[in-house]
């Protein structure tokens, strides 16, 4: 081992111990550290001093993670220099996941044989994993905006150069956005929608396309997983959902019509699954809406042999609700929800509730479902204003309770 | 306490009593009771003279009801006369429920301090309601007309006035006239219409615009119990159901037409959920049944957006098996009660059972299901008929067995 | 007993002892015998010779029979043969049923009192059932026609004069074809079609008005239950079907387009179910297939009513997938099923399984459902392949795996 593969060592058991006084000793006046850029919590960039590398680098780290840089190789350089190979092993202090990342370290020595930088090179997602999530509802949005305005809460898928696709991050977003519309009791509507020209193209190819064959699997299952979570909560929400399809909804992407009780489509829009033509099976609640929706005979067109319809298509297939020119379609679809959102709340959660379950009831036991939900509506506020508005021929204001 | 209220008290101590030499006493020759009219039994109206009024009013009470009547206060009038308020507690001697009913009694005194008058005011449908109800088959219609002819048994619905509404009344004829259809085997089809302008125009929003808002839950609870239970029978009737459907059939009211198998509806009838406006949930088999007719997302509009159909919109959509001019509706509705009626009934019930129950069944569960039902039709008169008929050219004469 | 008739009985005495030295003494050189042309193994026909009927017929039977001759009547004739009245008793030696048949043997003597001729009347097929059946995947077809070319199995219903109407035999060899087109790795699709003019006609009316009343519902359990099964194996196979309706697709006959994914039908084509006409109930997975085809009301006026649907009626309510002219149908449906044999065809077998269960399960089921479905499709080569192609916008080219 040469003398500064023994430095190197000395700062690593330095680090370990959080032994300040070596470390002070062991680090140039001049000493730059640069360490990796996408580091999560403002731990990455370039350190100028030793104090700047201490307190806002090693010592930040061992506030939100128990930690260790484990050296396994040391390579000298032409220059004098050392590479360490190694790996950060431990966990972030708050729960989360377990941190294992290699890292890769370019120590740079001065003259005194003391240490004057290091560049360091690990995988900052490994990191970012590591740390505890924030709860759901708190978690930022990145490619789906959510607004709440006026009792209707808009999910705009907003990847708009990619066609909406739904990667990981669509699907998160999606799911946050489904948590936070059933969590918020001033959200009476909701509204899906999309940003640019299409709703939805569907699951993100060019990604999946990337993916090793052995890991597709389990990644698609991963990425599955949530996104039938995300529709099956925005599809058992106590409020109305109305989605606008303007452009593509296809593949996986039409679960977000699936999951709407009124869908404003464009005349130009494109309903297609496209499983067939790319070899994959069926995602995005398709394959038990469509039945339910078009009928057995047409679903098993749409499925095997890719059938396309435009939006006058869809509609005479009882797919969508209405058509209009696209550049109607957003505002008749805002406007549908905000009538809905002043509507009785209460009551429309019920409709949403028997309609689901009524396929899996008979019709005896269905019956029992509406009475019982009859009897509940029965006490409201709203059915009492809505009965006595109705007799007195004027327009009744509901509450949604 | 006065004379006149201690002679009163007297009459009710001889009446508990039964004690008829008292009362003989007690009333003028001249005496004249004049009782709620609209007792049961025949008990209202006026009774002329002591004789009368023990024999036919007070004895026949005795006779149908173990009661008593239990003055609490007394309130002397101007003219010398009495108001005596109280209860009547009891029960029927048949069963049936207690009996409770507040009253108030005006009774006038001769010269001689003997009673002359006796005027009763009491809830008579306490009275009706203590009574043991007759059994399914045998009650009264009241708003519901019920004649058998040729086959069909015809239910019509007979509240013109109201649109043929549905409320505690209709309910209670439409299980009656759902039960003799079911237990009456000269039955061999069902027509079910309205009298007036409509089918029917759905629950009784007045009637229900007059409960308490604490009371509305459990009253609804109650009629919609009865009424789901006779479109329940209705659904499982073994012998077809024809629905003419003019004007409305609108919320609850169009469950009469979904438990038919055949509905004949008028160009201009206008079918129409309504819930959504006034803050209820579902009734009348609605959600189990639009969902499998015109599909979920057309099912969904309807609910929410309380979307109106036509006769014509609601033949595109399935809902209506025919679309006429709306004076031809009936004929043409009994027309074909009338060819169902000679059909191969016990063939009819088979395709409804098979029909309904294939909701809930598995493809494979099914066709067993219709093995059975096919070995079992094959043995009936009407098969043989209908084959050797079939193979012969010739018209088949069923019998329905 | 006459010395001729004691003669036949040393006939039948050594036939049942096996004694040929006995046989060979008994007949006459110019001996012939006529055996029941229908006899399964080659067993009927012209033995000329006492060696060839020993050897051919009654050794022949005795490798493949354990089974006995009993002579029970004799009558003399007026040329002086003998008729010998009796039954064969005994069972086929690979398993199968008994064999219990009647036989009319009819001797003539020579001159020299040996016998020269047998004619044999016996019920062939009772010898036949009592042999094993081939096992499924081995039977002959009698009225399909089964071929595979190109990875399309075409199933072609082969009793035109009877307008493809289902028998026993039918329903045999329908339930062969369902069996052999499942266990044969390199069938990638199905097509089901009729020679002549129709699909089928349905059930064989003919035939079924020969059977005794008494007897028409177990014969009909009978046959009802195999082609259940056959028309369960088509709907549950994991290759795509497409069906080819020319003329009439009724009662019954129905039920193989329902199980197909993929309907090409002509202008027209003739849908019609016809139970009601004949008493009849329900068969050939109608009461499954129809409601969610064409929903509820829909198919109460085609059971109920016998409504008629040509081709493009079945096209309007969503029964088939296309309609052409009569002539182009066949081309066009084969056209389909070449083009889904080069799919994918593990996923389309997924696509099937999903769509089926999906009437049995609750949304958040289904939704796991389909996870699974897509995680395993991500492993397939075929998706791999599929996915690289969309994103390469080049062809793909699937092996089915």
């Amino acid at each position: 081992m040469s003398d500064r593969e023994k430095l190197a060592r000395t700062l690593y058991d330095a680090l370990a111990a959080g032994d300040a006084a070596t470390l002070a000793d062991l680090l140039h006046p001049d000493f730059v550290g640069e360490t990796t850029e996408g580091l999560p919590l403002d731990l990455g960039g370039r350190h100028s001093g030793p104090e700047a590398m201490t307190q806002d680098f090693w010592w930040a780290i061992g506030r939100h993670y128990r930690a260790r840089a484990e050296p396994e190789r040391m390579l000298p350089l032409a220059d004098g220099g050392l590479v360490v190979l190694g790996r950060y092993t431990g966990s972030a202090r708050d729960g989360g996941a377990p941190l294992d990342a290699a890292f890769a370290h370019v120590l740079a020595f001065a003259d005194d044989e003391r240490i004057v930088g290091l560049a360091q090179y690990t995988d900052s997602a490994r990191w970012a994993a590591a740390l505890p999530s924030p709860p759901a509802g708190e978690r930022p949005f990145r490619v789906v905006e959510y607004t709440v305005d006026g009792g209707v809460a808009t999910v705009r898928l907003n990847r708009p150069d990619a066609g909406n696709a739904i990667d990981p991050t669509m699907v998160e977003d999606l799911y946050e956005a489904s948590f936070r519309a059933g969590a918020d009791p001033s959200v009476r509507a909701v509204l899906i929608c999309g940003a640019g020209r299409n709703l939805s193209v569907g699951g993100d190819l060019p990604f999946f396309a990337k993916l090793d064959d052995a890991d597709r699997g389990s990644r698609l299952r991963q990425m599955t997983d949530l996104y039938h979570l995300a529709l099956d909560r925005f599809a058992a929400l106590d409020v109305p959902v109305v989605c606008a399809v303007r452009g593509a909804a296809a593949g996986g992407g039409m679960g977000l019509a699936h999951v709407a009780d009124i869908v404003v489509a464009a005349e130009d829009a494109a309903f297609a699954l496209g499983y067939a033509a790319i070899g994959l099976a069926i995602d995005g609640a398709n394959s038990w809406y469509l039945p339910r929706v078009v009928g057995m005979r047409r679903a098993q067109e749409m499925f095997l042999l890719n059938r396309r319809l435009d939006g006058r298509e869809a509609l005479a297939w009882g797919l969508v609700t209405e058509v209009l020119p696209s550049d109607e379609v957003e505002a008749r679809a805002r406007a549908l929800a905000d009538r809905l959102a002043v509507g009785p709340t209460a009551a429309f959660g019920q409709m949403r509730r028997l309609l689901r379950q009524s396929w899996q009831t008979e019709l005896s036991e269905q019956l029992v479902a509406e009475t019982d939900e009859m009897s509940r509506a029965g006490t409201t506020a709203d059915a009492g204003e809505g009965i006595r508005a109705f007799v007195a021929k004027r327009r009744p204001e509901f509450h949604g309770r």
